[in-house]
């Protein structure tokens, strides 16, 4: 079956989904986006993508390109046209439009919208019982990292990094020398003292939506949360750690900078909140990560 | 005459160029990007221009799509094809190519390369006789500045931010307090020891082409010259300012923050400079700024 992209009014084969060169995403970054998973069929925390969605794009002033109930009948009808079957993702995007290129806000630019979608293969489970690695890099990314822009240089060239070293992912680190967060995921650790840690949201990490559902799920599982900064230093000296995202879930960090973390296996409290958040998600414990 | 444009391998109307929607350009900013101008028919400064794009795409790891020779023939067709008049100028852009949305760098994808040319209008004399103000505003680009990609989101908050201010251009503030460059343009000033200064080239600031020839021909015009950091205070009280890029060439700048800079009117050195670089690129008085 050939997948279908929805782009700017029309669903189109994939192969032919294109977009003008003089798109002010292609020339300038001047885009968002969101990532929703698809389980069974169903959207995963649609809500809350949208509500994300629609501050990323009030933050840009880029106008939204329909209303909200438009956008989700046209993410359930790509969902629908690419029998996603158990397991799948929707990725949205959302530009400025196409304008010749000058630097200024064009006055008149239709806002771009494209959605595709994939299948996603069934999680390695590897990664799950025994753990990844994250190497970790200076965070170089500009101050509003807390929009979903696809200004995303700095964060390929940091996952690349993780990957030339071996290792899942790279957690950044600000000036302060504190861990920000990872190159396209959320940085967490169980402290020394049992306590669940991860950035605030400020400008410098993006608010993750798995991040705030595992935040909910500790609370109610009665592990103490704190959200602030944490250092390389400490993660090293943690007793678990782990990272989350929409399409990884929640994945065990064992080693950081091949330093183990804790007994260097994946920890009781990420087994508890992984299986938590799969459960609240609907989805196995097949359903997790890539 | 329709606009010709050419991607990758073919010379399309400019109307129907597009590119795949999972071209990491568009995804990611996972790309880099060079503008030439035109001078009756002649690319100006088209050595320097290539140089600097091997390294951009140096150091994202990016192949080059072609040989040199290959793609000056290529952006000397596009301009021979588009009949630029007296002034135009051509626009570059190599992505690392379309890949299955992923961070990391794709295995095997074939780097994107487009360009695309446009006439340009006749400057405004009233720029250049009155000068424009600029404003400052700290600057939230990422660590690689240095670099010339498409990750310019950054970049057009500021620019927008300047019109929103009745501006021209955004003087951007790094934490230390000095000013880095404009949103599209280097940023200079004569100080009041009459000296002139700009921004030395790290990883702060784009190596400018139109800067380099600006310090070669200062030089020989006997004007003293100093790469190095200045404030926003030092600007306000600086003799003469002016800005530089390709296609404004040399602008002068009279007031920063709305105060005026020397007596608030372009000053002499900014003219002497202004008309020696006009004269070394071919282009009459009237070929300079937008």
């Amino acid at each position: 079956m050939s997948r279908i992209a929805y782009v700017n009014g029309r669903y189109v084969p994939h192969a032919r989904a294109r977009v003008h060169v003089e798109d002010r995403g292609y020339q300038f970054a001047d885009g968002v986006y969101e990532v929703i998973a698809v389980l069974k069929g169903r959207l995963v925390d649609l809500a809350p993508h949208l509500d994300r969605l629609a501050r990323s794009l009030a933050e840009l002033r880029i106008a939204a390109p329909m209303g909200r109930a438009a956008l989700a009948h046209v993410l359930g009808e790509v969902a629908r046209r690419n029998r996603l079957g158990a397991r799948g993702m929707l990725y949205l995007q959302v530009t400025r439009g196409v304008a010749p290129r000058d630097h200024a806000f064009p006055a008149a630019a239709r806002p771009s919208l494209v959605v595709t979608a994939r299948r996603l293969p069934r999680p390695n489970p590897a990664l799950i019982e025994k753990g990844v690695g994250v190497i970790t890099l200076p965070d170089i990314r500009w101050g509003r990292c807390d929009i979903k822009t696809v200004s995303l240089l700095a964060n390929i060239l940091g996952k690349q990094a993780a990957v030339d070293a071996g290792a899942f992912e790279a957690w950044l680190v600000d000036a302060a020398g504190t861990v920000t967060e990872g190159s396209s995921s959320n940085a967490w650790i169980v402290d020394a003292a049992g306590v669940l840690r991860t950035r605030q949201t400020d400008r410098a990490i993006l608010p993750g939506i798995t991040r705030l559902s595992l935040i909910d799920l500790a609370g109610e599982l009665g592990v103490p949360v704190a959200e602030g900064p944490f250092t390389p230093a400490e993660a090293g000296t943690a007793r678990e750690a782990f990272l989350t995202s929409t399409t990884a879930t929640v994945i065990p960090v064992v080693a950081i900078d091949e330093t183990p973390i804790g007994d260097g296996r994946p920890g009781p409290i990420t087994r508890r909140l992984r299986a938590a958040y799969l459960a609240a998600i609907g989805g196995g414990d097949g359903e997790g990560a890539p």
